[in-house]
């Protein structure tokens, strides 16, 4: 708890020293992922205030015996309207310049907000803290690489499940079973187990179908340990496959394996986005209809976003995917991620399993 | 899937039968929940656009395979970019005055829609919509009556794995274990199982903290059935409790059969909270830091809700949940809740455990 101590009014301290460059006398969060990292509170609803020289909480009735546990610093204060909390709050403060952060806010909000104000000043401060969570701290990587270590343990334990017959839905329970067994706190999304023609889906559902020789079988799995995601996809073979399909999963490996090599500090999102895309060429281009990869870390999705119109730039202590796919549709799919830290002249990968085709049998 | 081919066509007829009354030539959705409500698509992501004589529903690539599959009647379009697809569409349609739902849109996506506008025009519906998917029709009772059985089984299977010793995460890992092999889909929300101390935070997280005699054990539970949520909350006794606990346990319990006594069509859902309140006086009532329920559908929350400054009135056909509490900050906490269909003049309980106090040895 010592070093947690520390770590949020760190993080608090960098937003304080924003607040001048921006020329706004407090900023107010709503994302509640942002308050968590700020803060330490853990809870599904609330509103930080943040000034240069003092800081609030502002929780409904559910929270505010956990928000005083969870967090230290920071008052707490109970609201029992949130526009009306954060009204009250503003005018308390004496705050007339107040930042926000428009990704996070609803126009409703911001109308309800601006109708009660006065002579203050709501101030939209743009993507300015779009990198906020991007940068992972020393215990934020142990908890990433914890999380990557349970949900490649998990996967790793579920081959030997896999048996003809077996349906993706038992599988993906089973998966999650393992997962929460080896100390996952909850899934960081509801698991892929995808077989067959619905391996074709990117975000397929698992269903009834039974696993049948011939399969492709994608597992997209991620858990969540102390907040912090993992996330890691394979595909495995279930018997032996055609030619064309061996052939595709190569290409989709070299895909995944060349955007890899070429991540560093300094390299942009849109350039290893390229690398994966350009083994897959004009032949297959047409069936990886997503990005090669996002950031990771409190959320599963999160900055810098790596696809072809990114504007993002890599930079070491970010973690980020590397997930190349390609998907024939009604027939089947293939997808290959890992997640790594990115560093000076290369990256690290966090996730455990070997991306070499693994036929079973 | 004849049946649902129906209730899709049906549901946008009723959303274009308002565009007239709302002087505006087209509606956007972006609220992911209410896109599959009207369409029946199930991805995390996408834009409905419904206009007076056809809709359009936008994916991205990740989709759109996906989308064609489940959505019937509406053209799916893929997108690069959300902000340009939306753009692409407007002009294309031709629409001038486009509505949108101002809870779901964000100042950052208002502010980029505007900016690449010419003489088209965003009109904010304000809460014309906030009660869609708040009557529900007979194949939503029909779910969400499976839904609720689900979790109830799961709950009532789990109180034989209570014993001394075993922990809260234990217990909410073997409680998804029961629902997931009894059909749900997925859990609606995290498990809340927890007990002594922990009970007195409305929105506990199981942790490594074991049963102990003496211990009230809050379990609230809900899974999903094919999208749609139950919720359902049972307070259980571990061992004897003090007269302290069995009176307030019992005066919770009153609150509960009061408020569901009193709900019925055309009756204000403050004055069914005010019924749960009333009971627990003002000796309890600083402990009761929530509202009495809410309503319940493809999300755990929605409208309407039941609280002391809600404006909402219930009619018949609205599934809503009532969950009066009681928590003793760092001592012990009660919660009972069953999830109910409002009828004419009186309502249906969906959940299925009793709530008489149970005492496990």
């Amino acid at each position: 708890m010592q070093q947690e101590n520390k770590i949020f009014p760190g993080r608090i301290s960098v937003i304080q020293r924003k607040l001048a460059d921006l020329k706004i006398h407090g900023l107010i969060f709503l994302n509640i992922i942002n308050i968590r990292y700020l803060s330490g509170f853990t809870g599904s609803d609330g509103v930080l205030i943040i000034c240069p020289d003092r800081s609030f909480l502002l929780v409904d009735g559910r929270y505010t015996t956990q928000a005083a546990l969870e967090v230290q610093n920071i008052p707490v204060i109970e609201y029992k309207d949130k526009v009306e909390g954060i009204i009250q709050a503003i005018k308390d403060l004496g705050l007339k310049h107040i930042g926000f952060e428009a990704v996070s806010m609803s126009v409703d909000m911001y109308n309800q907000l601006t109708q009660r104000l006065d002579d203050e000043v709501l101030i939209n401060i743009g993507d300015d803290l779009k990198f906020l969570r991007a940068y992972k701290d020393e215990t934020e990587i142990t908890l990433m690489k914890k999380a990557a270590a349970i949900s490649s343990a998990a996967i790793a334990a579920l081959i030997r499940d896999i048996k003809p017959g077996c349906t993706e839905r038992e599988l993906a329970l089973q998966l999650e079973l393992h997962a929460r067994r080896a100390g996952a706190d909850q899934l960081a999304f509801e698991a892929i187990v995808a077989a067959g023609e619905n391996s074709a889906l990117p975000h397929a559902q698992p269903t009834d179908r039974k696993i049948k020789a011939g399969d492709f079988i994608v597992i997209d799995f991620g858990v969540k340990y102390k907040g912090y995601c993992s996330d890691e996809t394979c595909t495995f073979a279930f018997g032996q496959l055609t030619d064309q399909q061996k052939n595709a999963y190569q290409i989709v490996k070299q895909a995944h394996d060349d955007a890899i090599a070429a991540i560093r500090t300094n390299v942009t999102a849109s350039t290893v986005d390229h690398c994966a895309r350009s083994v897959l060429g004009e032949k297959y281009g047409q069936y990886f209809p997503h990005g090669t990869g996002h950031g990771v870390g409190l959320e599963v999705h999160e900055a810098p976003r790596l696809a072809p119109n990114s504007q993002d730039v890599l930079e070491a202590q970010m973690v980020v995917t590397v997930e190349p796919g390609l998907y024939i549709p009604g027939l089947w799919g293939i997808r290959i991620e890992d997640t790594v830290l990115v560093k000076e002249n290369s990256c690290e990968i966090f996730t455990k399993m070997d991306k070499q085709l693994l036929i079973i049998n």
